[in-house]
Parts: C-alpha cells; structure tokens; sequence
C-alpha cells in the first residue's frame, strides 16, 4: 500500500486536536480541513475559480454513487479522471457509495457480495460490489478512496449492527485487495482509508476501531455517525474512536456537521471532514457568521446593508449585504444560492483555518469556548 | 436637460456604423455595446465579478417593473441605490416597466394617465404613470432613464399603432417634465431617452423618428422590434429610423437580439443593445461560439473535451469543457446554468468588441460577412 505522507506539525496540550499536513499528489492539505461535497462533478452552484480562490477550498469530495450514475466513469475515464473533467487540480476524496446506495436508491438488496440496487433516476438496476466501487473511484481519480462500507441507521438493533460492521470489515478487505491487484489510473498514488462502523456500542466501535488501526492504512475514517444520534453520543463515540486510532494517521469523520461539531470533534482529534451543511443549508437561507446564525429570508435584514459576514474573509462576504442576498433568496434568484453556498463554505474553511492556529498557537481551547457560544447565537 | 457624452472616434466607410465612447456618471461605455439584462437586480446566476471581468460588462440593465415589485424602490433608496445594493459601480439603465406590464403582468388597463395593473407574483393592483416610473428610475438610480412607452404586438392594426405611438409620445413629455422637476438622487446625472415606436410601418417609424430626434435628448431608443417580425422588416424599421435620428446622439435598439442581429444592426447605426437571449437560451443549453451555434445537451459532446469555446477570452469558456458543461445541465446542477450564461454573455461582449475594432480598422463589413457566417453554423 503506497504511503500518503502526515506530518503532525503541532499538537494541543488541552485536548486531543492537531494540526498537520497531509501531501497527495495533487497538492498539500492543511489540517485540519473541511471538504466541500462536490456530489456530481459540482460543488453546488460554485465555481472552480470561486473554490479555489473565495472559499481557499484544499481538497473537495466527490460522490462514487452519483458519479457512476451521472456522466458514468467511461466520460470520466476518457477524460483523464475527474480532476481533468471538472477543471479541479486540487486533491478529491471520494466516498465509496454506499451511504448514497443506502439513502437514495429507489431500492437495495445487500448479500455478502456486495449491493443490487435501482437508480434513483432512472430506476435502473445497478450492482456495487467492493471490488467494483475500488474500480469506480480509481477510474474517478480519487487522490484518497473510501472502503465499501454499510452505514447502519440510528437506531438500529446491536446484533444488526454487529454483523454490519464485520460486513464492512470483510468488505474493507476486499477493497483493500484490489487496490494492491490495481494500479493507479492517472500517474498519481491513490490511498484507501478503511471507514469504522459499530453504531452507537462501545464495544463494536472498539472492535472497529481496533481493526482499522490494525491495517496500516494510509488514512481512516469514522463513518456512521451524524445519523440522527443525540451530539453528546457523536462526540462520545468520535472520542473514543479517535482516542483508538494510530496518531500518526489522519482521521476523517465522515458526514459531520455543524461549525460547533467541527470545533469539537476537532478537539477529540479528527483531522478531516465533509458535509452538505454550509451548501445545503445555505441553499435553504440559512448561513453560519461569525457573530452567529442568520436567517436571511427573515424580514429583519430587509434594510440591512453591512456585509453578509465581515469576519469571513471572502470577497462575497464581504462584497454584497444582507439584504441583497436576502432580496435573491426571496426572488428566487439562482445568484442567492450561489452567494450562500459560497459565503457558507468560506465559512467553514476559515473556522477549520483558524482552528489551525490557535492548535500552533497553543490557546485552542478557550478559542474554541468563545468560538461556539459566538457561532450558535441566533441573529 | 443634462448633457451624455458621446464621442464617435470612428465611422465605417462602407455602412452606418460606428465606433463611440458614453461617459456617465458610473464610467464610460466603449460602443457598439451590448447590456446583460439584470433584472431583479440579479444578471441571472451570475456574480458581478464574473459580470466585470470575466464578461467584460461596461452597462448593465435594470428592469423596473420587477425592481419596484421586488426589493421595492424604499428597500432600493434605503441602499443608496442599485448599484450600492447590488454591488455594481458600473453604468445601469433602467427599462420603464412599459415592456413588463404588458408582457408580464397578471392584468393590465391602459388609459390616457397611465397603466393600472397586477402583479404577476400577487395579483396586487398597482399603477404606473409617466410620472411614477421616472420617479421609480430616479430611485432606482439608473444613470440611463428610458421614457414610459407602450410596446404594441406584432402584428397590431395601423390605427392601434397610431395611437398608441402618440400616446407615447405624449407620456415621453411627461416624463421628460418629471425629470426637469425632480433631481439626481444619488450625486451623479441620470438621463432619459425617449424611445421611437410605430410598428412596422414606415410613416409612423418615421414621425417617431422625427419626434424624438426633435427633443434634443441625450440618446434615444428604437423599441416594438424583434417582437415576431420577420428578420428583414427589423433591419428595414431599424435602418430607416437610424438614418433619421442625429448622427451625435447614442441609439438604443431595445431587446435585440441574436448575435448576427446585433452585428446587422450595427452596420445600421445602432450602438447599444440589450437582450435576454444570451443569458435564457445558455439556461436552455444552446450556446454561441466563434465556431457556431453549440447545443451543449446534445449527445455528441459527451466526450469532447475541448474548452467550450477557446475563440473567447473568458477563464469559463476556456476553462471548462463542453462535455463537463453538458453533464452539468443535463445533471440539473446550478453551475451548468452559470457557466452557459456566463459564456453566452462573454461571447456577447467580445463580439461587440470585436465589432468596435473592425469599424475602427476599417474592415467592419467583410468582418461581419464573414463572422455571421461562421456564427450561424449549427456544430
């Protein structure tokens, strides 16, 4: 398996949280970092040139399952890969598909072999095995690929979790086969991270856990989590899992989450993250500042004209109001929704950024107190 | 009446056109030209940094109609005016509202005072005047004002037309009235253009013509083309009223059109255009490129590769291929719609540009020939 280089450059002596340097072959990554969800070829409503230079996105995450489906990896694969496609020469990440094949197929069967499912689009029927979707994300071009994985619900049933989990393991095992009998496709390495499952037991995400530290793996991944389980039981499995993990490795939790999640599991000593949130959400009007939460259909910001969000240091928080943008989002202009989704993650990177410093600086946790408490005021 | 600048700096030797500069309040504008439609203060999906330098946008247009109705001109005053509001220190002219309420709205009654009409996004009752819609402009902020007028249908009776085209000329006196009592709202001149109507027959185009050129107004518009005419009788209204209009005046073809319609109307004489071609068909994935007409959904660029279209200078054109815009509107993402409207309207203003350079070089016409040529191609 090739080696994908961490350096661990500061360490904070109030909690677990560090701060690194992962280098791919697409470039250096920051950490810790949060990766904007590119789901098919496209961060939703943002450009290339907006990632890279208003959000200072490091590396972006591409969906296997929606990749497959739409433009499919025989475009992808004559392009030259989808950094080649999309126009991104920073590092992508892909997940394995299996939560899209869980959450959005029209319907699924899952067997040892691996997963049939239907397309949401088309209600076309598709089959992802371990082997398959470790082909699916070389083809993509994935700098960092993701084990096949089952994602059990919140709450599912101990025994049902149990044997999901050693699904996943046998699962990451296979995966992990195939990569050694593969190549990688495009003149760069690719590195697979194994994902721990175990649900919300502490035993079964000790085994995980376990496993995945015992595979020398490049990376790994917490996944499974931010399913609709109460924030106490995130950070209390997340702590654990990490407290498990090799040190010397970087830690993505997958799927997670809010700012103050982000600053918290940060802590616990996560590395990486993704999520739709700040797109998601922005789309629906609401954006994270750093004076804290804003509604911006509400009437209050009809006649507000300072920034969207001086303390975000992106030319559209700073450039247009909130009452412009609150004008878009009630017109239903599409350039509300590109301005929140920027704003939002511009957002995000300069948290995770800032988290950065006061690692180095040494004064992460009382920044992270007064950082939360700021974020979650309702404006 | 305030003086707009215009300066011609060349004239073709073999047709009407020329090469001129406008200077207002917000910078000058290098003619011919062509205007992105802003209309609800948003040129759709797209940023006005994109708008600035990745379009090349000298003006752009205001609608007033949808301005008044959404954010509404005390939300606009409040801001210091569109450009504060939006975040574009460029040049705005604003349409009168005319075109919207007879096209747009739920219902309209039109009488010797004004048009009494319904929203079409509430059904609420509103009444424009001469009077009111300069206000409106005023507030708005628009350094360019056109004059309250009705746009009749294609085809309308003589006697219709007649009428109507008097009565537009009487509410240009109007509005001209407001705009002598009223001031500049936000420090810098605004102007006002009476537009020339009269349908598709000579004797009317041409008492319009002569209307308007007798008012000593700083530009004038030529409006009730491209509203299904047949193509030659919109360069045969346009030719006739351009020959009758003084040489030293802007003139403003409203709402036209295809790219070899502007360059036709170029050699005609006319030196601004607006239209919403180029930013609605991108969002129907038909582009224009220097290669020909491109309908990006189509199967057959599902695999090439090559830049939209590397005969514009814009980073999206260039940057990003067909095959990635084609995944992106047939996937429904936002961005396809930004970057099809984005390159639609780069391509826009590099053609007018380009049209400027060719009469200032001499060789505008065999330039034209050929250009719509090629334009006209269906790739």
């Amino acid at each position: 398996m090739s080696e994908l280089k961490f350096e661990i450059s500061a360490s904070d002596s109030n909690s677990s949280a560090r701060a690194g340097k992962i280098s791919t072959g697409h470039g250096e990554i920051l950490t810790p970092i949060f990766m904007p969800v590119g789901t098919v070829g496209s961060v939703k409503a943002i450009t290339q040139q907006q990632l890279r230079e208003d959000i200072k996105a490091q590396i972006i995450l591409g969906n296997t399952y929606h990749l497959y489906l739409r433009p499919g990896t025989e475009v992808l694969s004559a392009a030259g890969g989808l950094h080649a496609f999309m126009g991104w020469d920073g590092p992508i990440l892909t997940d394995s598909g299996g939560y899209q094949v869980f959450s959005l197929a029209a319907s699924r069967k899952i067997s040892e072999e691996g997963v049939v499912f239907q397309s949401h689009i088309d209600g076309s029927r598709h089959l992802f095995t371990p082997e398959s979707v470790t082909d699916l994300q070389r083809a993509i071009g994935a700098d960092i690929i993701m084990a096949f994985d089952e994602c059990v619900p919140y709450p599912s049933e101990y025994a049902y979790t149990k044997d999901s989990m050693e699904l996943t393991h046998r699962w990451y095992e296979r995966c992990k086969n195939r990569m050694v009998e593969t190549e990688s496709r495009y003149g760069y390495a690719q590195h697979l991270f194994p994902i721990v499952q175990g649900g919300v037991f502490d035993d079964l995400r000790k085994a995980s856990a376990e496993f995945a530290s015992s595979q020398n793996a490049p990376g790994i991944a917490i996944g499974g989590l931010s399913v609709g389980e109460p924030e106490e039981k995130l950070y209390e499995v997340c702590g654990m899992c990490c407290d498990l993990l090799p040190t010397q490795r970087p830690r993505y939790l997958m799927g997670v989450g809010t700012p103050w999640n982000l600053l918290e599991c940060i802590a616990l000593g996560i590395d990486m993250f993704d999520c739709v949130m700040p797109t998601r959400n922005g789309r629906n009007a609401m954006l994270f500042t750093g004076e804290g939460i804003v509604n911006i259909d509400n009437k209050k910001w009809e006649k507000d004209f300072s920034p969207i969000d001086p303390q975000t240091d992106s030319l559209v928080s700073t450039h247009y109001s909130r009452a412009y943008l609150r004008h878009l989002i009630k017109s239903k202009e599409i350039l509300g929704l590109t301005l929140a989704s920027v704003h939002n993650l511009a957002f995000y990177l300069q948290l995770v950024g800032e988290a950065r410093e006061h690692i180095i600086a040494g004064d992460f946790t009382s920044w992270k107190k007064e950082k939360t408490e700021r974020m979650k005021t309702r404006l």
